[in-house]
């Protein structure tokens, strides 16, 4: 099937299909609506359906992951331990006067945007205007626009400033706001400095309002807090993965972009658990010819957004890619994406730079999709490490490890702590827990310090946060390496975690599969894939004849018999409207009936994107819309077998 | 497949088998756990997945449904509407010195039910115990069960409370507490009142903490709201069906009883919105002969249990359902819960009694499915009548209504009201408007005592609630009696909403399926469905001999490639402990690999229920693994073209 998308894209009309036709739309809108909250209408939740039906066999089915359901309701201290409370977070400025609140790096970008288009028109120089519905309504408001030409330099600051805006801390924030006399834009009014706002929602769980909880930000928690019993599920085998679907939160502070930034959203998401000594891929082969566009952070912290175009082998083999693992993955939500209907001219892998990556990952690539929104990250693929194992296993004192039989038995020489827990209770009373659990939990390099100490001292220095100051004499303690031999070795596994944001996805795929035809900009199409369409057949009876409707009967039960989903169009629009309406859905396939079907049951099959039509027994057409859509057939060979049809008529 | 599953069904060997295997288990299990909330592993979440696209396809493909995704965070206004914010509550009882609570009907519940338990015990009579482990353990810590006689008369007092507990009111409840002098049971101690507690979790949606929300506790608003939205997908024809799976959430007060209370839940509900005057349904004919178990509320309300066995047809022809539609539905339900694993036998359709229904309900029936804890309500089927879009309509004065064409024309006379608007301003300056609006929104019962009341006084008496009492002389108001001709009626839907809790009926199906072999009682077995089995096939190499392994590769590959969920067991257990390994998970089938498989190709498949086995060809066996799962052909007709295959140590 011919794309045709990106020329003459009208976003405007793109978007006013999708609500016309409920793909999506403001959730509680006769009530007003809430940013950042949509509901998806029929088609869009057919698509999302078949989107997130082809990822579960392209990932859960096809590598034997664990997949599972986790709650979304989370308490406090789950997220307190994964750094969640205190890191997950935006910076807001507000109004005192107005009540008014802005992202802070938002405002930055379109104040000094603004001014930057000001320059240019003082300049003479054309303006592109190229923005969603929001930004022009709140654009509307500005006061400041005015056309003043701006020194030179500063037009160079400003455009590094924009360059950098995602990297930027609180305090840069508020110092740019300063530097740059931002105000409210609406009123010219002074804002507050930035402060941190968390961008989890919070509810208290139980009736007596005690337990604090969280919506969580994403699914991963469920799947770390539950690795033992996976692993257990898994024979205790390494590597695994795990996945889990649903819908996640995330209480943003201005939403806007439509399905691109909004408040509750679906993700899927993968917990690779992989030994961080063993990050080789037994199916790395069957991948590694892949050629993918890449963004290396490397180029960009140069400056350039310059895309370096290889194998996924070659970024591997070169470490521009850290690992197998990694590179596989990475292949692997390429040919995904491209399953789904994404533009693979369209779709480039961007490495985060150091500044911007996520408390808890240590690399992370994100799949990119280009939309007149700009590249919006859809799919992110972070290495976590052994971060959130680590934290959670610290916190809760539960063993979060996998134990791996070695081939040989290693002898290991560690300094050990032996204590006389008898003394303890005597000497230090209610202190004496907090001090044993100090000691026991030093690093082997603290313990080499402390073996020093006493050695020299005969006793050893103890200062607890929050407890208090001790001395523990060598009565009470003996510290020495001791060998030990070694059978098995324990580690904490490291995680990749592909991360799918399934909206953003859907809304991308939107504007890569738009487009209208050139002989009629009103009639427009949205070429998405059989296999994902929200339906796959559209039934056309000719007429509203009498003779017709018995076939209709006939057809529409052989369909669904052979769960093919389909709508029937029989209202009185002339054939070409019926299917023009279908070309705006997506609806990949029509069956015609007429008063041939009548005489000897064949029927024409037409394609949606070519209007090519061919024309058979119902069972042959049939089969081809079930081998093009579920098989992989493209259009020549599902209909190899069927005679081609022309009519003059059917398009007008 | 036969299911021996009520015979010497054990609970404990259930429960213990399910979180072994990780079918669910408690969530943040590491952290404590948080009560009323479950995760599903891997074989909970595939089976759910199962359940899920078996509905999907039984639902909303065959009934050509409107499926909707809607936000589960919703603003205040809409559950205040809705009715939610008043009355959507437990009530509960704090011991203001421990800070324990209670819910006041559990409470009453259990003190009497050890009462009674007690008096039996002192009568010297049997004791059944078969509670669940929350309640056992709630019950150690009660102090007042002694084995104390009571008078007969109490006894029957008692009995009466406990079959009408599902009916109290908070202030009955508070009355039942004082007569009965029912204290903390832990410590003796007086409990204050009950008051009410909403069930519903608060959040604050946007970055200001002024726009309160609510997680919903049901998917229903969200496909209301779009009501209208959704009949033009329908092009404006009624009656249609939308439908929604989402999780819903409830803060209940104290969860209990496992995966059947829980704080968190997936639904799956349908909004059938049928024209009032009009509720036959065209497809009645093909489910009135469903023979089905009913327990109509005459039947209850007049104290007893007995279950009315007839047809769907008989039901809604003698009235005691109300309509086509609903008795459709009912027949629907009731071949869907067969379809994925209930036993009929333990399925009854109980009408809600009047003092029990939802505040929107007008009639509702449940299907309860039996288990230990008793009959569980797993699916509801209410008539919403016009309820939640009258409401929404009003508050937010969009319409929400259906157009029909009239077959004739029809002459309607109608009180009308006519304002000098013009003269409103001046007299009623800052209340013009609301006096308006109040006038224009009268009754026609209220027009026309109005329109006495001004024929009489020459000005009506207008009074409304926090604006003020005035006076609206007949210069500025005519009410009069119109004619109009109408050629089209208008008209609110009804609703009719069968209502699926996907949580309890894996639960129930779980107990309706589980048996232990006769021949040895830790032998376990999971009867599931093949349809909806998480996996379908179990691969099982006889030994670790290398001639073997390639044909594992070959016949996973095989199962791939037909879509066919598998796992391989190659681990070095005896035939007989995988398969029983696999019997728990409920794996209907088992494909075994031998040496004669390296000379000829052939394996066995065995079934899971008769451990019967056939050898055949690898084709052909997937063949009939594929028509038995997915075309509903039972083990005979599946396997009719097989050879039996006998084997003495298959299940050592």
């Amino acid at each position: 099937m011919s794309v045709k998308a990106a020329e003459n894209f009208s976003r405007e009309s793109l978007e006013q299909i999708l609500k016309r036709r409920f793909f999506y739309a403001p959730s509680f809108e006769i009530y007003g609506g809430v940013s950042g909250l949509y509901d998806y209408g029929p088609p869009g939740c057919a698509f999302q359906a078949n989107i997130i039906d082809t990822w579960r066999k392209h990932f859960v089915l096809e590598e034997d992951m664990l997949e599972v359901d986790c709650t979304m309701l989370t308490p406090y201290e789950v997220f307190k331990t994964s750094g969640h409370v205190d890191k997950f977070a935006d910076w807001m400025c507000r109004d005192l006067k107005t009540g008014e609140i802005f992202r802070a790096d938002h405002l930055v970008e379109e104040v000094l945007e603004s001014r930057l288009k000001g320059d240019k028109a003082a300049r003479g120089q054309a303006v592109v205007e190229e923005e969603d519905d929001d930004k022009k309504k709140r654009k509307k408001k500005v006061k400041e626009i005015k056309n003043v030409k701006l020194d030179d330099e500063v037009v160079e600051e400003y455009e590094t400033v924009l360059n950098k805006i995602d990297g930027y801390s609180g305090e840069d924030l508020g110092e740019l706001i300063k530097k740059y006399n931002i105000v409210n834009p609406a009123t010219g009014g002074p804002l507050e400095p930035p402060v941190q706002f968390n961008l989890m929602f919070e509810t208290a769980i139980g009736p007596s309002g005690q337990l604090k909880g969280y919506l969580r930000p994403e699914t991963a928690q469920g799947q770390f807090l539950n690795f033992s019993k996976l692993l257990e599920c898994n024979n205790e085998r390494m590597p695994f993965a795990s996945a889990s679907i649903g819908k996640s939160f995330r209480n943003e502070i201005s939403p806007r972009a439509g399905l691109l930034r909004v408040r509750e959203f679906l993700m899927a998401e993968i917990e690779h658990f992989v030994d961080p000594e063993e990050k080789t891929h037994p199916r790395f082969a069957d991948v590694k010819d892949t050629k993918l566009s890449f963004l290396p952070k490397g180029v960009q912290e140069a400056g350039s957004n310059e895309l370096k175009v290889t194998t996924v082998g070659d970024a591997v083999a070169t470490g521009m890619v850290d690992n197998e693992t990694l590179g596989y993955f990475i292949a692997r939500i390429h040919a995904f994406l491209l399953k789904i209907g994404v533009d693979p001219a369209r779709l480039r892998f961007r490495q985060h730079m150091s500044n911007e990556m996520a408390h808890y990952a240590s690399d992370c690539w994100d799949a990119e999709l280009q939309t007149s929104y700009g590249w919006i990250e859809c799919v992110g693929c972070a290495d976590r490490s052994a971060y959130d194992l680590s934290v959670h296993a610290a916190r809760t004192n539960e063993k979060l490890v996998v134990r791996k039989p070695l081939p040989e038995p290693v002898t290991v020489e560690n300094f050990e702590v032996d204590l006389d827990k008898k003394k303890f209770g005597p000497k230090f009373r209610k202190d004496a827990g907090a001090i044993q659990k100090f000691l026991l939990e030093r690093t082997q390099c603290e313990l080499e310090d402390l073996s020093k100490e006493l050695a020299a001292n005969n006793k050893i220095a103890v200062d607890i946060k929050g407890v208090g100051s001790f001395e523990v004499e060598s009565d009470l303690i003996k510290i020495a390496k001791v060998q030990r031999v070694e059978h098995v070795r324990e580690f904490t596994p490291n995680v990749i975690e592909p991360s799918f944001g399934i909206g953003r996805i859907i809304y991308s795929i939107f504007e890569h599969l738009f487009w209208s035809r050139p002989e009629d900009k009103d009639r427009c199409v949205l070429s998405l894939p059989p296999l994902v369409a929200p339906t796959k057949v559209l039934v056309v009876p000719l007429s509203n004849h009498a003779d017709l409707a018995p076939l209709v009967a006939k057809i529409t039960s052989a369909l669904r018999k052979e769960q093919v989903p389909f709508k029937v169009d029989d209202s009185s629009a002339s054939i070409g409207k019926r299917y023009a309406r279908n070309d705006e859905l997506g609806t990949p396939f029509g069956i015609t009936i007429d008063f041939e079907t009548v005489k000897d049951g064949s029927v024409t099959l037409r394609e949606r994107d070519s209007t090519k039509q061919v024309r058979g027994d119902l069972a042959d057409i049939v089969n081809a819309i079930k081998e093009i859509t579920y098989n992989g057939a493209s259009w020549a060979e599902g209909t190899s077998k069927l005679a081609p049809f022309e009519t003059a008529v059917e398009e007008s």
